[in-house]
Order: structure tokens, then C-alpha cells, then sequence
């Protein structure tokens, strides 16, 4: 039999006996998982070695092979991910509500695993590790598939893996990596729906285009952030400043970081000339449309695709608008429904934002950067959807689960 | 411009200006639309005998004939279910949870409506009401594509949706049909990421495979029921054939009617002679194991493949198990998680049942035929999922929505 069906099948048993496991041992297994990671780190990083050395001889280089090198640090950082993991509270089990119909029938939601989650991901080795603490912990039996260039490096964990979770006494199958990292067998994997519940693609653009483009599994999609700040007439400019400075600059190479600044005509004459030169001397390059230019002639012209970029890079499309409806309407035109800002001070126009703007995220006065499973409160998190369906923002343990409706009767017949 | 973009374009903007109107408007064109239903019946009869006559031609008769003849009293039952729907709360505005973060980030969910619903279904035209009644109250825009065989009774009826849209100044494209009811347009139908943000098929196993295979827009799979009845050691038997006999007879053709029923072994003797012929007086055919057959010869053998079958229909398959742990097995393994029950006293039975069975609805002592919108308490449904992400078991009207964080800051930055 081929590997897939093999640790599909696998897999699927396993969902059944994790979605009753106690979170006594689930947290255990986490716990030695982190213990052994930092044990094992020798052998870890003497694979991914292996796998830098592969990717430069290839030609790779740059933000790819920075991506895909362990160090101590990193190491370190994935153990205590797992520790994070394990101290939050089990979202298993959980009866969200339960109500009583006229004919006696007691009707409760209650909170289980999705079952199996397929996971197809590029060369952050650690991914696995992230990915394996979160099923881990939401009950999920998790089947991953790491880029080619990552395949040394998360052989070496997912060996460790293995040796944590035999010892906690977990499920077998829990936790799998495929090894063929053919194309052919990333096809196949998409159209798996009699093993995998859902996939959950993690990586550029070009990779959740074709998961989508390409699975018959249900996907929740991660995405692309065309984030934007919208300057308000009635804006405390000096919050504002603060505001796109942190969004732009704070972290420019992540989906939540902002791509377009938006600025009310009413305070562009006052607030465009301070605030470019101030992120220009943050090293971001500014691509200004012709109303922002004649005030500010010292950018680069915006053409009409760049308020359709993610450049995720030290680059910000600046346009002066007419005011609030043309910003709504540019946003909800141009956006990705991922994180979206305005600054004001006026009421009215921060409730209009938060009702019309069609985001995940809707923000009145505060970064776009805080859309994150850790800054929401929810401790971890697998990406940020920007879908509509099942999860929508940062995808975290709840997100990870579904419900089931347990019906208690007393004979009852229809 | 084709009709699929045009329509895609209208219901994407209409869909903004419908996540934000109020109820009362919203359920004064579901009521003008349940007037003018019984106003125009005439037209709409007229329209439809065109429909039925056209399939008699063609030498379509049954059921198909039945699913399509409208009649007063189905037009007045479509008139009715739009009052019942305008009688339901509103899903959308609600603020599900809101919490401060330690940086006075306050982070709210609020349920909106997903945007654009699009509605793929064959000959019934009541669907074309009920759909356009859930989607208008959950604020959703709605495209629907019913088959070719009732498409002249459709445009009758959203004619007479437009004219009672229109009244109640609701925005233009809230509810349209796609006229071209050619293959090649609703395959593109689910490709139209851009404009529709989920598709619901309704209708038969072939029509939901067709729509989940070939789909890059996310489905909301309504599904096949193979649902059982397990008859434990631990039962009350008069109790477990009161269920059985509901769970089979009272409507065979729906998705939540039982198509197996298995028996523990300690009560087979006991209990098979008596409840099959029951079921056989009732005229439903039984399929039975080799163990069934030998306690009770009067029935057909079942064949391996009757384990996978949603017969719709008067026909049961019957399996001696030896206990609770084959009969969960059984089911996880043949079932189609979708509604299934267990008849037993024995509390330590009923919990592993609940907690181990993989199902949108597991029950206790009660017919499986109560898995319904009504008989769950949300009033209406627009079909019953049985995939696990997004909507679990009956989809009503806080299933056609999603959630958009709301956050409210003084400042903030990361």
C-alpha cells in the first residue's frame, strides 16, 4: 500500500482514540516532546544542515535558507512553543450550550476535534513542531507535508516526535510526516477527503492558490494581508503617525504588517509631508497617487496595481482619498479581508468603519499588527484566515475544533 | 458582460448594503413576499405547469415529477415558511464575546453575514423561496441556479421576489437566478471565488459530489444520511422498537431516517422476531446478517456493500454485533456523520456512545429523525451538513453567517 493511504489510514484511527484522550496526556506529550527537542538538538540540526547545505548548492539563497536554518535559538523557541501549548486550557469537550426542546430532548453542542488535519507547508522546519503541539492539543491526528528542502531537517523531528509521543502513550499515528515530497503525492494528498477533515495550507501566495485552486478536502485558507491604515479627517495625527509607522516598519515581511496608507483629503496637506519623511528615514519607500505626490513630490508614482500588492517589504502605497466612503469602498475593493485600520476621533465614522468594512479584523485607533493568535488572547496560533467560513482571523486551538450535537432522550419519536 | 459576472458583481455589492440593514426592513420583504406569493399564484401555477409538462414530454415521471408540481397549498407552505422566518431573531450584529486585552486592546467577535451564498439545487422550486427567505433574513446576497427543469416556474416565482424586493427597498441583486441553466455555466458557477463566498448544493448524492469535487469556492456539504440505530444489551426493548420503527417508517425518504439497525447479541433472540415483523407489517423489506437470519428467516440477506447504502426508502439492514465496541466500529466505520442513536439503560454505554461516536448528531434514547432546524429549536434550515468545518448538522440562520473581530483602541501599537 502507498504511504499515503497508509498514514491516512493510520491516522484516522488515531483521531478516534485522541478525540477521548484526557488532557493529562496530551500535555504530557507535549511536555516530552519539548524535553526531547532540546535533547535531540545535536541530531536536529546535523540534518538541517544537511538540508542548507543541499539548498545553497541549488543556488538557493537569501530569506529562503533563513527560513529554513535551525540554530540553538530556534530550537529553543519551538521547545518553549510546546510548553506555551501545554499550559493553555483543552478546548475538548466543552459544551458550548444545551437547551431543552417542548418533547423533553436535552440538545447540547459540544466542542471535539476535527478529526484528521492535513498540513502542506513549505521549508520552515518549524512548522512541524507548531503544527504537531497544536493538533496535538485540540485532539487532531495531523498528517504534514514539508517542502523537499526542509525533508532532512523534519525527518530528524519527527523522529523525536515519535520518541516523546510513544513514551507519553499516545495514540499511534498521531502525528506523521510524509516523506515523498513529489508533487504527484501533494496531489493526491488534496484529494484525500476519506482521511483528511480539513487542510491547512501555510506559505506564499503561490502555495494556497493551489490548495485551493486544487483540494477537494474543505481548506482553511491563510493569507495574504493587503492591510490598510485609513487617515481619518478627524484623526489625532499624531496617534496616526505612531499608528502607520508601526504597521508599515514593525515587521514589514508578515500579512498583518500594512500596504496602503489611506489619508483623508481634509488633513492630507498637513499630515503627508511629516509622516513620509518620517518612514522615508525608516528606510520605506513610498508610492504616492498624484494627489499625494503634488503635496509630497518626493515619491515614486503609485500605478493601479500597487493598491493590489502585498509587498510585504519597506514599501507603502500612499493615496489621499475624499473621505470615508471612498476609503470603505477602496478597501473593501482592494483588500484581502485580513486587518484593516482607521484612525479618527469621530464616533460616527468609527462605527461606520467597524459595520462596513468586509475584514477579519476591523480596527478603530490601534496597528493592524496585533492580529495574532498571541495578541488576541488565544495563546498560539496555526495562521490567519482570511476566509469566511469555519475560522475566520487567527486560527487557534478553537478553531482547531468543531462541534457535535449530543442529544439526550427518553424515547422520544417523531 | 456574461451573466455570471454581472450577477456575481450586483450580489457582491448588494451584499455589502445587506450586512448592515435593519431587521425591520429585512423582515418586511419577507413578509411583502409572502403576500405577493399568494397574490400571484396564478402566474406562478401557470409558469410551473409549462415546467411539468415540459418533463412529462421528455418522459420524466415519479418522484422527479412530484419534487417539481407546485400546487395552493405548497405555494401557501412557501408563503407560511417566509412569515415563520421573518419571526426569527436576527442572527447578525451580535456581539458573540468581547474581551480586554492587559494592553486595553478591547476585542470583540460580532456575527455578520458570510456576503454572497450561492445556491445550486435541481427541480424543487420551493427551494428558490425557502433560500432566498434564510439568506435575506441572515443578510446575505443569494444567487441560486435551480435546475433546467423547473425553470420556468422559477422565474415566475423571482419575479415575484423582485417586485416584493424592490417594494421594500431592499438593494437591487439581493436575490437572483442564473437563467442559463447550461453544465458549462454552473461549473463556472464554482469557480467564482470573486463574487460568491459559499456554495450550498441540495439535492442528490450526485449533484453534492459534482459541487464538492469541482468547487474552489468553500461548500457547505449538505449530505447523505446513512444513519443507524443501535439496539444495546442494556435496552429497554419496547422503547428501542418505538425508535426503530420512527427512525425507518415515519418518513423513509429523508436524510436523518435510519438505514441500519444493529443489535447486540444479548437481546437478538429476544428482540429481532418480534420488532422485524413489526417493520415487515409495515412494509419495509429487511436486509438481515447471517446471524439476523439465523434468529429470524423470513428476510433477505444483506450483501456487504448494504452496510454503505442510504437506501431513502422501505428498506432496513439489520446486523447482529457482539457489544457496544462493534457497534461504534460499525458505525464510525460505515456511517455517514450524519445522525445516529443508541437505546440502552446503562449509563457508562450511553456516555461512550455520545463521546465516541463520530456524527453531526449522536443520540440517546430517541429517534434519529429529529436531526432538523424545527425540531432543534432554529426554525428553519437551509439543509443539514455533515462535513465538520464551519456547520455542523442542521444549517439555520447563524450557520449562513461568520464573525468579524471588532477592535476598539486608544492608540495602540505592537
Amino acid at each position: 500500500m502507498d504511504e499515503l493511504i497508509l498514514k491516512g489510514e493510520k491516522a484516522k484511527k488515531a483521531s478516534y482514540k485522541l478525540a477521548n484522550l484526557s488532557s493529562l496526556i496530551k500535555d504530557d506529550a507535549l511536555k516530552k516532546m519539548s524535553e526531547l527537542l532540546i535533547k535531540e538538538k545535536a541530531k536536529i540540526l546535523e540534518a538541517n544542515a544537511i538540508d542548507v547545505q543541499n539548498a545553497v548548492d541549488r543556488g538557493i539563497k537569501g530569506a529562503l535558507i533563513d527560513r529554513l536554518t535551525l540554530n540553538e535559538k530556534r530550537i529553543a523557541a519551538m521547545a518553549e512553543g510546546l510548553l506555551q501549548i501545554a499550559a493553555l486550557p483543552d478546548p475538548v469537550g466543552e459544551v458550548v450550550s444545551m437547551w431543552k426542546r417542548p418533547n423533553g430532548l436535552q440538545i447540547g453542542q459540544k466542542r471535539v476535534p476535527i478529526g484528521v488535519v492535513g498540513m502542506i507547508y513549505e521549508a520552515r522546519p518549524n512548522v512541524t513542531v507548531d503544527a504537531a503541539g497544536l493538533c496535538i492539543k485540540s485532539g487532531n491526528a495531523v498528517i504534514l507535508r514539508g517542502g523537499s528542502e526542509a525533508i532532512n531537517s523534519n525527518k530528524a523531528i519527527i523522529s523525536v516526535i515519535d520518541t516523546a509521543l510513544a513514551e507519553a502513550g499516545m495514540p499511534e499515528g498521531t502525528v506523521q510526516l510524509i516523506e515523498d515530497t513529489s508533487r504527484e503525492t501533494v496531489a493526491r494528498m488534496m484529494k484525500l477527503n476519506k482521511y483528511i477533515d480539513v487542510l491547512i495550507p501555510r506559505g506564499g501566495e503561490g502555495l494556497i492558490n493551489s490548495v485551493v485552486q486544487n483540494s477537494t478536502v474543505p481548506v482553511i485558507q491563510t493569507g495574504t494581508g493587503n492591510c490598510h491604515v485609513y487617515v481619518d479627517g478627524d484623526a489625532d495625527l499624531d496617534m496616526a503617525e505612531r499608528i502607520i509607522v508601526n504597521a508599515k516598519t514593525s515587521r514589514p515581511g508578515v500579512c498583518n504588517a500594512a500596504e496602503t496608507m489611506l489619508v483623508d483629503e481634509a488633513v492630507a496637506q498637513e499630515f503627508l509631508p511629516k509622516v513620509l519623511k518620517t518612514l522615508q528615514g525608516l528606510n520605506v519607500e513610498i508610492r504616492g497617487c498624484e494627489r499625494t505626490r503634488a503635496i509630497y513630490s518626493d515619491c515614486l508614482p503609485a500605478a493601479e496595481e500597487d493598491w493590489d500588492k502585498e509587498y510585504l517589504d519597506y514599501i507603502l502605497a500612499v493615496k489621499v482619498v475624499g473621505g470615508i466612503d471612498e476609503a470603505i469602498d477602496h478597501i473593501n475593493r482592494h483588500g484581502t479581508k485580513h486587518s484593516e485600520a482607521i484612525v479618527t476621533t469621530n464616533y460616527n465614522k468609527a462605527q461606520r468603519f467597524l459595520n462596513e468594512i468586509d475584514a477579519a479584523a476591523v480596527y478603530v485607533n490601534a496597528s493592524t499588527r496585533f492580529t495574532d493568535g498571541g495578541e488576541f488572547g488565544f495563546g498560539a496560533e496555526i495562521g490567519i484566515s482570511n476566509q469566511k467560513l469555519h475560522a475566520r482571523g487567527p486560527v487557534g486551538l478553537k478553531e482547531l475544533t468543531t462541534i457535535k450535537y449530543i442529544i439526550y432522550g427518553e424515547g422520544q419519536i417523531r
